[in-house]
């Protein structure tokens, strides 16, 4: 499978995905699920991808396409985010329904997307776009989305994915909730990819590439889970292991 | 959907079960998932349930019936949990045989318990006893079972829960797994039962019910949240937020 989280704080966007294709319980490769698209100073998009890997691709192909062939409608003449969501929407719907006129297999193409980034003075904004073609923006709320096994590492995000969540506490945050995932299931494999967007920067941003055993990557995993226990050990006791302590004690 | 667990440590074994059902996305009720079975001094044992409701209230009744009416094979009278496991997967079949034949429509009446507990001087031992029958035990470098929705609350379990683990810790880490689950999918829900049993105890155990407004069961899960935001800001930084940190920088 794939996992990939998109995240939408104050000070701007994280995304992070994971690399590991498979066809079936083997054929596992690695390729890459993050596509960003930058014009310095006017705008900059990524795409994040999950589900078919031959309809995921031709979307991007689609997309690449449209910029060097300068048509009509591409992410560089785009006007806002939600139009940008609304294009890819059409050409994900438009690929996969091409690939089913060849089958004979009643195969499922589908691919979902995030789409996320800042076009001129607009606000960052992230959107899933879906197999049908239509698109979501994030909650402000819970102000993430997430491609693939998403349940695993959701309740990190569920618990502290807030808007006013600096961008590297909420990037340290997308790191833990891929470590967790990919400990839970093996069609989640590294490299890991993380890009940091910082509002109104329309720049590229910050891109690390962390390989199996990258030194941070793994210094990640090993805090994270000593915190944990840490976290553990904090919790109130029963009140049979502490007979005088009041606070907290059970209705048994 | 339903969650429940069990881990299984040197000090004995933990069991914890929601009491959600629902039909559908409404028609929501409480009912217990956790079935004790107890004659002190020679045997304890519990089983948790998920599944279709009618099988499962089915199999609890013929185990009780086959005790009252002192059936050849019963709760009482089998030699080892193994032996345990194989009766309950045996019963669970029929019932669920006995509903498809009334049945006209297809309907699924699957139903999938753990049974844990342990008899006279034996090792105690859980096991998932599955909707076809058969029946595995735990894992020992795993030592936990779940059932139902058991994906956003496996990524502590799997960190966390090691033979070497105190039967307290372990208690607070189930609950912590609940809450976990609970928080992401509204269809698990309060009251929480949770049960500690002691090894070579062979008595019923401590039993906790601990309702929606429980004071210790909200404690748990705001320090919860308090020691992961803790664990969070204890992560290494990226290299450009501290210039002269070198320990854990990452490879950019």
């Amino acid at each position: 499978m794939t996992y990939c989280l998109t995240a939408h704080v104050a000070g701007g966007l994280i995304f992070c995905s994971d690399s590991r294709t498979n066809a079936g319980t083997d054929n596992v490769s690695i390729y890459s699920k993050m596509h960003p698209f930058c014009w310095p100073g006017d705008r900059f998009l990524c795409l994040l991808s999950a589900g078919n890997l031959a309809t995921t691709q031709g979307v991007v192909k689609r997309m690449q396409q449209d910029i060097d062939q300068d048509a009509a409608t591409h992410l560089l003449n785009l006007a806002s985010m939600a139009e940008a969501a609304d294009y890819v929407g059409l050409i994900n719907a438009e690929i996969q329904r091409n690939q089913a006129n060849r089958d004979t297999a009643n195969t499922n193409f589908e691919a979902t997307f995030i789409l996320g980034g800042q076009i001129g003075t607009e606000t960052p904004a992230t959107y899933m776009i879906y197999p049908q073609g239509n698109y979501i923006h994030e909650s402000s709320d819970h102000p993430f989305l997430q491609l693939g096994e998403i349940k695993y590492g959701k309740p990190i995000l569920d618990r502290v994915i807030r808007p006013e969540l600096s961008l590297e506490a909420a990037a340290r945050c997308a790191l833990v909730s891929m470590n967790s995932t990919m400990r839970s299931n093996v069609t989640v494999g590294p490299p890991v990819e993380l890009l940091i967007y910082r509002t109104d920067s329309l720049q590229a941003g910050r891109y690390l590439n962390l390989a199996e055993d990258d030194a941070f990557y793994r210094c990640i995993g090993e805090r994270w889970s000593q915190g944990l226990l840490r976290a553990l050990d904090d919790l109130p006791h029963f009140a049979w292991e502490i007979p005088n302590e009041t606070a907290c004690a059970p209705d048994e």
